[in-house]
């Protein structure tokens, strides 16, 4: 497969990735509940990427890169750095294409995301909790092994599969007066904002944040880039920092930034999990979270939510600790 | 609205079931998982009642029963003893049909299904938690309101309603090789057996069953009603027993019984959430747990399973408890 030479993003490289995950990503259902309509005033329409495969969105952006590199490029191999969703998607996306992958987690990652790492057949190297540890451990097993980065949202093939999961609801749901997405390295938050602003232009664009990890938020608002301290929040998928890439693509697109307390966010999970019965994970409840809070004006509106993904340890829930 | 007179549903009472509860009923969608059917060996088609309005396939039958009612039968309201779905989904029924709702529930129901049946605006009365004391209470109410009774399962329009979920399925599905529900009261099983009957002559119709509630299994295979005493199952939606009408029905097109121990219900019910990210009630996992516990030949096959509903306690799951 060929490939158009991309650093930022436009639709047409939406395209290009719709095409090329088609054959292995799940076309999500877009699902909708009567008493969260009720209680938000206007109508919600969630895309539930928490049914995509390996339970996230990610995998979309996983699968694109490595479905976009050269064979020469992907003779060694795949690696990444990840506790999380995306170490499952470059996992499960390297099984699919038949190279190997390596992962390099910290040792106190859970025992369930582990497993389901090794279960895709990647080989993992356990690094200590903390970014210079996974740095050097990442860099020392590319040089060991020649495998390929893909970082986890600082690519531009990763931003563009990304982008595919708001083509997909805005093509179901053409008349949408706005689109939420969480917004933790901007990843997700760059693509979706890219097809959007693309298929709907006059669309409200609104990124939603913890205010424990507001950097997206401060960089937005302040127009540079800003690092605060604390990421201690419960949206563990919504610790990282813009890059100066998907920094520059969400301030040209995204209307508005919004933070949610940790209260609200757990407190918008267990709304969900009750009232959709269906299982969302920390992250993916924010932008719902900026909804219940009335910081979006819904009356009469209809809003499109990017449910990013499902994987919980279901034997330590938010609202049992 | 008129109503053709009936005591055991035919095929046509469950059209004029989903025509008459199509104004109010959710179409639930099937979904499928990837991993399950690894681990099945065949295709899982599932049939999300989860999704139902109130939580579970119930709102079906209650639906139609409410709706089937003339004026002068519903001008005193409705009445059933119920600490689960059926409670929740008769008060939600009345409610959309605008008549009173009167529902004996057990003192010790658990908090959430009584707020459940409070926020449709029903009248509850709470009496002892035993069989005994829930009908002296129900004859009190009906004969205090002139209520209309609408039983759980014998009663031959909540039998056609439950059989519309059916009927969705193999309409989207129609060339499924087995359907696999639940049994506990036999309204389901009727309604589904008597649809897919219809409508796949030569499919393969299958109920599941908790060991620890086992009448239906054991009624079926003496070809005699059955009522054992230990219906302590974690499955609380099954621990009720069969109807004469729900015995001769499920006599007379079902294929089998399987029986399935609370462990395999609880690990399947968890694999559901962890593999499927949805959320299912403990009753809700006993016909995949058949499939797991290979007592269905799943090679090469497809089966539809009817998942029945999703309201549990946040707070209190059965692998913590």
């Amino acid at each position: 497969m060929t490939t158009s030479s991309i650093s930022t993003p436009e639709f047409r490289h939406i395209e290009e990735a719709a095409e090329r995950i088609k054959p292995y990503a799940n076309k999500t259902p877009v699902l909708t509940s009567r008493s969260l309509n009720k209680l938000a005033g206007g109508d919600l329409l969630f895309k539930c990427e928490n049914f995509q495969r390996a339970g996230a969105f990610k995998f979309r952006g996983a699968c694109n890169a490595l479905f976009s590199l050269s064979d020469s490029q992907a003779k060694n191999g795949v690696a990444t750095h990840s506790s999380g969703n995306h170490a499952q998607a470059v996992a499960l996306s390297a099984k699919l294409r038949g190279i190997d992958a390596y992962i390099v987690m910290p040792e106190n990652s859970p025992k369930i995301k582990v497993a389901a790492v090794k279960g895709y057949g990647a080989h993992i190297t356990f690094c200590e909790s903390n970014q210079n540890a996974r740095e050097e451990a990442l860099d020392d097993v590319v040089d060991k092994t020649g495998a390929h980065f893909i970082h986890p949202y600082d690519n531009e093939y990763v931003i563009a599969g990304q982008g595919t999961a708001a083509k997909e609801l805005l093509e179901e749901v053409p008349d949408l007066d706005m689109i939420l997405a969480p917004v933790g390295g901007g990843g997700l938050m760059s693509g979706t904002s890219i097809a959007a602003r693309f298929l709907q232009p006059a669309i409200q664009i609104i990124g939603a944040e913890p205010e424990l990890a507001n950097d997206a938020y401060l960089s937005f608002t302040l127009d540079k880039r800003q690092f605060p301290d604390t990421t201690q929040t419960i949206a563990d998928g919504l610790r990282t920092t813009l890059s100066e890439r998907t920094f520059r693509i969400i301030s040209q697109n995204v209307n508005q930034i919004i933070t949610v307390s940790e209260e609200a966010i757990v407190r918008s999970m267990r709304h969900i999990w009750e009232r959709m019965n269906i299982i969302i994970e920390p992250s993916c409840a924010v932008p719902f979270a900026a909804i219940c809070n009335e910081e979006v004006e819904m009356t009469g509106k209809k809003a499109g939510i990017i449910l990013t993904g499902g994987n919980v340890d279901l034997d330590h829930l938010p609202w049992q600790e």
